[in-house]
């Protein structure tokens, strides 16, 4: 699976010359369609099936400050996966150098709001999450 | 009718230290939901009325550099109404210096994406912004 | 101390209909300047002191959506504090419902990019922090 | 010259599901920064020269809706060009559709802000954006 590459935007840095903080949440969005698209389950193919993927918790460790036009590879990892939640986890990088870690959590809902089994109603995602977490991260959650 | 005021936001410059130019877009945005809100059409009771009315044009002259932490203050005025089309303009000050100078053109659109006719569908508000037009502006467009 | 309130804005929703969450992480900055203003110690005296304090780190935890146009509460406490780190936790309310709670850890630096102590460089913003910490929060870092 | 394309986010839709309008400037700058890169001038080696060209007016055009993950290619001509100003024009399409039509006009600064000629003090750019605007554009400003 090929990583990601965002070039960071002028309009993305704030007036202490960096990329602001917030906008690395939008990457990993970036990032995660880039990474269910390659996969075949793009975010269109979910709203087919009827499933939306909100976030429920995500957290940022800002390790170095990037700037446009710096350009971000990031790299997603399956962390945990359950019928329920999954996790996911990003490496972001600038020339090998770790600019951010980061992590997010995301429940699975129908059209109306009520959390679905992935393992039941999108066993193909499901299958696909799981060849991708490796061995030494697979915990319950 | 009272005049908007924003309060720039650190993540609302960018690294040449000023407010980047796309936010004050959004800033007219606010301005005019506002606007709407006062004079009791907010979007909440447009959308009730299955009408909504998105931009279809605007302009934007940048007359001097804000930067975090300036209050903008925006007056809207209606330059011209048809039964079809609405342009507003904006004032942007700060400290009665002005800093920006905008245009919006909007549309009205039923649930459908089809036009319709704020005086016919929505006499109220229509009779409304057309009180709010001055002599002067009163162009047919 | 007054607790900031955000009104979100259309242009803040997504195509889910309800605000994107990576706004949250701007509201928090928005809160965050406000309280540092409320205390005397806004970012304008923090720059006159050649300290920034940029964000270390962050976690957010989506409780419930919120969309256009509501109002978010948003009350901030300081959770730990060293000469070198300060840890801040937000609680957002939509109409005393919890829509989302979250933390940010901060450092300071001067002018030059290196850490400085906050107790040494800018010892009444230190004691101002000291003081907000609630007894049960105290911990070291 | 290679177009830009730009794929439209998820965080860049809103409620109404369309790309949000104010999107379009920020769609804008990243174009142009892709245009000046290619041509060898980009915001480093202009920055470099101690010249910085911030927007001063823009206009646009909304022509069809978009969404995420629409891929809009973006086109610039160069329009108008003096000592003093250039005005770029740009052509937004999703599958040789016209989406946005737009126009940004930049003056050009030194670093204490004031005008500089980009004639004089760029020629080799003031060159190749005169090699890039067709004869019809050809208007004095």
């Amino acid at each position: 699976m090929k990583s990601y590459q965002h070039t960071v935007q002028y309009y993305e840095t704030d007036k202490m010359q960096f990329t602001h903080h917030s906008n690395y949440i939008r990457f990993m969005e970036e990032a995660r369609a880039d990474f269910m698209n390659q996969a075949g389950f793009g975010y269109e193919k979910m709203e087919e099936n009827g499933i939306v993927s909100p976030v429920v918790s995500l957290s940022c460790d800002y390790k170095k400050t990037t700037s446009f036009p710096d350009v971000i590879t990031i790299q997603i990892r399956v962390l945990q996966l359950s019928a329920a939640r999954l996790k996911l986890g990003y490496v972001m990088t600038v020339s090998d150098e770790t600019v951010c870690l980061a992590e997010s959590t995301h429940c699975f809902l129908n059209e109306k709001g009520r959390p679905v089994s992935l393992k039941k109603h999108f066993p193909a995602f499901y299958s696909f999450l799981e060849s991708r977490m490796t061995a030494e991260d697979q915990k319950s959650m």
